[in-house]
């Protein structure tokens, strides 16, 4: 087998069996292959595209390529989440304590901030003492002893991925469907779990901006996860606006314990409702979505949700006084409200430039070195559709200093226009897609 | 500008500025673009192509990339010449002092074998004494002396090419009609030459090999050279059979002085004269293609023709008696004849597989760093159409040692069937192509 010829049948649109996939994802892994007949193969997909079973045998090659997490030794079914990103996306922190606490195990591997999307790693980072890097037998002996554990990604997890991905960035490669879905896929593959739920971002803060893509990625991502004898259920959600209400690190944690202490409901809680519920049922612990729901809604009110989140910080080193004192978290020196510049109806949110935003005043990496802080970030006190008067506070912006929080309160004045028609406010799930059916919201 | 950016917009199937190509073109020659990049770029191209503009633009940035010859001190139209590479394709040595002796400065810089075609530099060089390393001011020098020089191409000739074809190898991105005309075209104007006559080959041996793909490269590279302000017309011709009967570097010196010296007419001869003819019209030197052929028949009954080439050995420090004694040139050990294995005509001839063999036996190189054995080849003694008896020699091969003539007798008398039913011979010239015509013959 030679890399040459691969690339040519891939040029010449014809699919490629999954031993020369194989044979290039190892290449990428153990860097046999050189980099410019990577990109060269690269390309030749993006432009002709791989079938469901060629991105089926991409995604399980590059899983094969490092580390594939065993989670035999845990009871009952380990269950992941994973989102493809957006602003304000605290879900991960409600329902993963829910879930837990209804007995369904959660081991779920996170990534970091990325571009103007947060990330799971650094908002639990932002508690002192949180230690996120757990070697894999204390992650497993975690969730064998309180059902709950979140952790970054092995160095070695998926060195095929790692290895394309770096590529992809620099060669226009990045916006390929089945080299996206593979990518996410073969990360969750080798985390193990063995019902995951993906929570696919549409609109103006997601990396697929229409409905039509989203609903394709998921497609793609659930018949992968199946097609490898994972359950795996997609719900596509919407980002045209961020979904909580805070963005930023610690604010979202804050957040996170309003919800799960039952001082807060709205958009977040409904989202980590849905999604958590068909964590339940893809773990086989419940029959339906609405016994699940209604199963994650008792563990919120009877705060077994709160205590598995102390449990969990206590567990990894964090101070889980936060739970119940969210003063503890980290605070902004600079907190200020932004005035509603007009009087009239939230239109819409330019979120990728809310998340973009936030990466600039410090609450995310522009580059990989980048120091967070874990204290910066805004809150917002209207929704699309919601009616704000000139002058009442549009949002409060948490900054390090005067001149960011002068910038974020330009860039918030102007990412949300507010005009005087009325418009509804956004659908929350807008579908649920399974390995052959989509059921429209 | 920046490198992403350009592999983005190729990739969306748009067209690239001016500005852009030369800024890949000049990233490519000069390294500061990492070869990953340029090879997403390639693949891109190759799939989604590229036009009229933009394949003009490449060759110009390629050919301003490197030196670039100026042959503005010789008196007349300097002319060169250029072939898409065959089998026992030999007009160069035939042509190139016909041309001369009637005026006309022919100033070409020639190639070496490649894969299964000969190149001009090794036929040469079979001619001991003979230097194709002259300095661009000793070529110049002697073309304004004797009319006439033909030597290598300076190493940093079009050097965006080189790169971009070393890559183009290995990333299965050869095959591209943009990337190819480019290719030979930014070399051909790199250098200098204000007339070209291009032999674009079509047929088994070829690498177009319909006649359709023959006429669509012819086109693009007449255009690209007419869009540079050169004179340029293409004569696509047929390499569905070697051109002369003569093939390996000696033998196919032989054969031109045999040819030259009037003792050989037939198929190279014509097309030599069919080529040679354009190279007059469009230097000028002559105002249709019949007058232009009966000056060149001339200098060739008067012996002008071969006193040229005579002149240009002795210029080059070559020994000029082999034009007058064939057998000075190196001969092989095992000169064997291979008879025809049944009664029938020549039906057609495998002359990819035929120039391979060549190379097999010694008279090309698999690696660049093999040394050519000069004397190695083989002589056809029949073409296609023509009828042979069997045992009758069908050629003669030329070899090192037995093993050699073994499987050179071999290939021969598989790669060219004979059966019972009559066929016509070829068509030697099929069309000609200018900027905006086509003339199918």
């Amino acid at each position: 087998m030679d890399i040459v010829s691969i690339i040519e049948k891939k040029k010449l649109k014809q699919p490629l069996s999954a031993e020369e996939i194989a044979f290039f994802a190892d290449g990428a892994a153990r860097a046999t292959i050189p980099d410019y007949q990577l990109s060269a193969l690269l390309m030749a997909i993006r432009l002709n595209d791989m079938n469901r079973e060629e991105t089926v045998a991409l995604t399980q090659a590059m899983a094969a390529s490092g580390d594939q997490a065993d989670l035999s030794s845990i009871e009952g079914v380990p269950t992941d989440k994973h989102s493809t990103g957006g602003v304000g996306d605290t879900t991960t922190l409600v329902l993963a304590p829910l879930v837990a606490a209804c007995g369904v195990p959660v081991a779920k591997m996170s990534g970091r901030g990325l571009g103007h999307t947060g990330g799971t790693l650094d908002k639990l980072e932002s508690i002192k003492g949180f230690r996120v890097g757990l070697t894999m037998e204390d992650f497993i002996a975690q969730v064998r002893r309180i059902g709950l554990a979140v952790i970054g990604q092995s160095q070695n997890l998926a060195p095929a991925d790692k290895a394309l991905y770096a590529l992809r960035d620099v060669t226009s490669t990045v916006d390929s469907l089945p080299l996206i879905a593979s990518s996410i896929m073969s990360k969750k593959l080798a985390s193990g779990a063995r019902a995951i739920v993906l929570d696919v971002k549409t609109g103006s803060g997601a990396i697929m901006h229409t409905l039509e893509q989203s609903i394709g990625l998921a497609q793609v991502m659930v018949r992968i996860g199946t097609d490898a004898g994972r359950n795996v259920v997609a719900l596509v959600t919407d980002m045209g606006e961020p979904l909580g209400s805070h963005v930023g690190n610690a604010l979202e944690v804050k957040e996170a314990i309003d919800v799960l202490a039952g001082r807060v409901t709205g958009p977040l809680l409904e989202v980590s409702l849905a999604l958590g519920s068909r964590m339940l049922v893809a773990a086989y612990a419940a029959a339906t979505v609405e016994e699940a729901e209604a199963r994650l809604l008792e563990a919120l009110r009877s705060g077994r949700g709160l205590d598995k989140l102390r449990e969990m910080i206590a567990a990894q080193g964090g101070d889980a006084r936060v739970c119940d004192d969210v003063s503890l978290l980290p605070r902004a020196r600079v907190i200020r409200d932004v005035p509603a510049p007009a009087d009239g109806f939230i239109q819409s949110m330019e979120t990728m430039r809310l998340g973009n935003l936030t990466q600039h005043i410090g609450a995310g990496r522009r580059e990989k070195t980048d120091v967070i802080d874990y204290s910066v970030g805004f809150v917002l006190h209207r929704r699309i559709g919601d009616f704000v008067s000139a002058g009442e506070p549009l949002a409060t912006v948490h900054c390090r200093n005067q001149e960011d929080a002068d910038m974020a309160e330009l860039t918030l004045q102007n990412a949300v226009p507010i005009l005087r028609h009325k418009v509804p406010p956004l659908k929350l799930v807008h579908a649920v897609v399974e390995a052959e059916t989509v059921t429209r919201l």
